[in-house]
């Protein structure tokens, strides 16, 4: 990979290539806890596109590459997708940036952004859909984001988070969870993690079921306001912070057991998910409505079995009931 | 339903109860149909709302009614999803109806349509998901629009249509459902089925897929280019078309063998189904966007089982494979 995109970007090197760094080691490392854990490996493929030709299979000299791994039907793991991601690119005809990194549509009259402006985007995410139901589903990605050479105040800026998506709630999963999250944050700034706990409670709301997705984690957007290099070492903190956050709780349930009932409750919560990511996720718009990424490479997000039922709501007093309650109403948990 | 249309309804109370004739008896008789075939039957639902009062289960002088039907886990029909509804109400804050129908963000500066309008919508709709694979997806809807009392020009508007996802593409039935859809347009207009033809393909299309949901139907929407009588006429021969279009289809392949592998396949449709459902169906989006429908009555048209799959192409000269070409490249079937 370095190869790859030692080849795509332009200056800042130094810069790039450190991002570079970051990113990929949160891609070979949390891919490596994940296949300690299962009886299956990933399967890789990299999608490389020039310009305005279709995505290829390979290595051409790229301005665009995804680096997609899956890892489906496992023990542990259901289905994982991974995206490793650089792309330097110019907006498409009508669609442009705000100066707050919103991307929308040019032609509007509110517009204050770049038309036609130049990007550079680069970052890796996980979506992890564990078979037994008593382990949460987690998501985890961070992201860097450039307007032009990125020189000019906010045009450039890190975004991405990690949250937890509980099918059955075990509070002492969801308060280690953010204490990890907590702790990293607490070392750059006593803010971050007050204002990324509730930008993830925000971001990640179901509008028209009145949920959250699950019981949150961090989120943040446009985060630039210290230095680059200081923000791409609190970046690369929280990107280690998802391997001892996340794993011990995919190892204490793993084996619990579980009926065919929670089964099929876990592919209620799958929808619920599949509903935000069409509707709500910002990277799912930006890829659907730019046409400017590779959608079986965005999709590698999706879950693999997913349910819908008309009257899904639990019994009261039944532990998916509870879950509910949670979700309606999001918790502090620290 | 008559009872509660006739409180919610104004002026011209004629018509009001012509259209509630011919949408009730379209949602009657498909039921009926429907069961006849399963050994299941319909649950119903009936939801309302007084203006800015939350949804309650039954009838309490509503100005929004739904009556929600669900047919789950029966022996021909996995999932049926019902909806007949009718809405009189006012467009929420910021947002508006274009003159040409479309709902849009009231801010925007090429608004052109009125702020806070009151309307009347009324309609049902059907998505049918068959157990059997060879069985192909089903969903109708038709419907009326009126902005205020509907008396100036362009001001109301019938929408709506027919279309058919094959899992496996059994030529014959496309053209079965088509040769139904086209007699009935060409009774009234040669035009017709060649425009709402084109207008099917043109809507059920998965832009993000480059394929379309299935093998079409007719579509149309903000349909006013006749008198209201001329085109009630057109609409109630529509609703009647469904039964003969579809029924001897869900006759002839239900009791066809399949394997786990065909199964699996109809759940990566039914995935793209929901994918365009999420992404792209206007009835979906304005019900996600303007927070003024019921969202369990909306979820209703939702698949049961889904699957996503990473690198879900299927092998080249397989049926699946010949499948995704007619999806990718619409066909002309009369």
């Amino acid at each position: 990979m370095l190869e790859i995109l030692d080849k795509l970007t332009r200056k800042p090197q130094g810069l790039h290539e450190q991002l570079e760094n970051v990113f990929k080691q949160m891609f070979e490392n949390t891919c490596q806890a994940i296949e300690q854990l299962d009886d299956q490996t990933f399967v890789e493929q990299t999608w490389t596109r020039n310009d305005n030709a279709g995505w290829v299979v390979g290595n051409n000299r790229p301005n665009m590459v995804y680096v997609d791994r899956a890892l489906q039907g496992g023990s542990v793991f259901e289905k994982v997708g991974v995206n490793y991601v650089a792309i330097e690119g110019e907006m498409p005809a009508g669609m442009t940036f705000q100066k707050t990194g919103a991307l929308v549509t040019a032609d509007a009259d509110q517009v204050t952004g770049e038309k036609g402006a130049s990007y550079f985007a680069t970052g890796t995410s996980f979506v992890i859909h564990p078979r037994n139901p008593m382990v949460p589903i987690a998501h985890v990605n961070y992201r860097y984001f450039q307007i032009g050479d990125g020189t000019q105040p906010g045009y450039w800026w890190f975004g991405g988070g990690a949250d937890l998506t509980p099918v059955y709630l075990f509070e002492e999963d969801a308060i280690h969870f953010h204490r990890i999250h907590k702790d990293v944050c607490d070392k750059h700034s006593s803010s971050y993690y007050p204002r990324f706990k509730a930008g993830c409670d925000a971001y990640f709301r179901i509008p028209h079921r009145g949920e959250n997705r699950g019981v949150g984690g961090i989120f943040f957007d446009h985060l630039n306001d210290r230095s680059v290099q200081e923000l791409l070492t609190f970046v690369k903190d929280c990107t280690e912070a998802f391997i001892p956050a996340y794993m011990p709780l995919v190892e204490r349930r793993k084996d619990m057991a579980f009926t065919p009932e929670n089964k099929h409750w876990q592919h209620l919560v799958r929808g619920r998910y599949v509903e935000f990511i069409l509707t709500s996720d910002r990277g799912m718009r930006f890829g659907i409505e730019s046409g400017m990424v590779n959608t079986q490479s965005v999709f590698n997000c999706m879950p693999p079995a997913v349910c819908w039922q008309y009257n899904d709501q639990p019994d009261s007093g039944s532990q998916e009931a509870l879950l509910k309650e949670v979700l309606r109403n999001p918790r502090e948990w620290l």
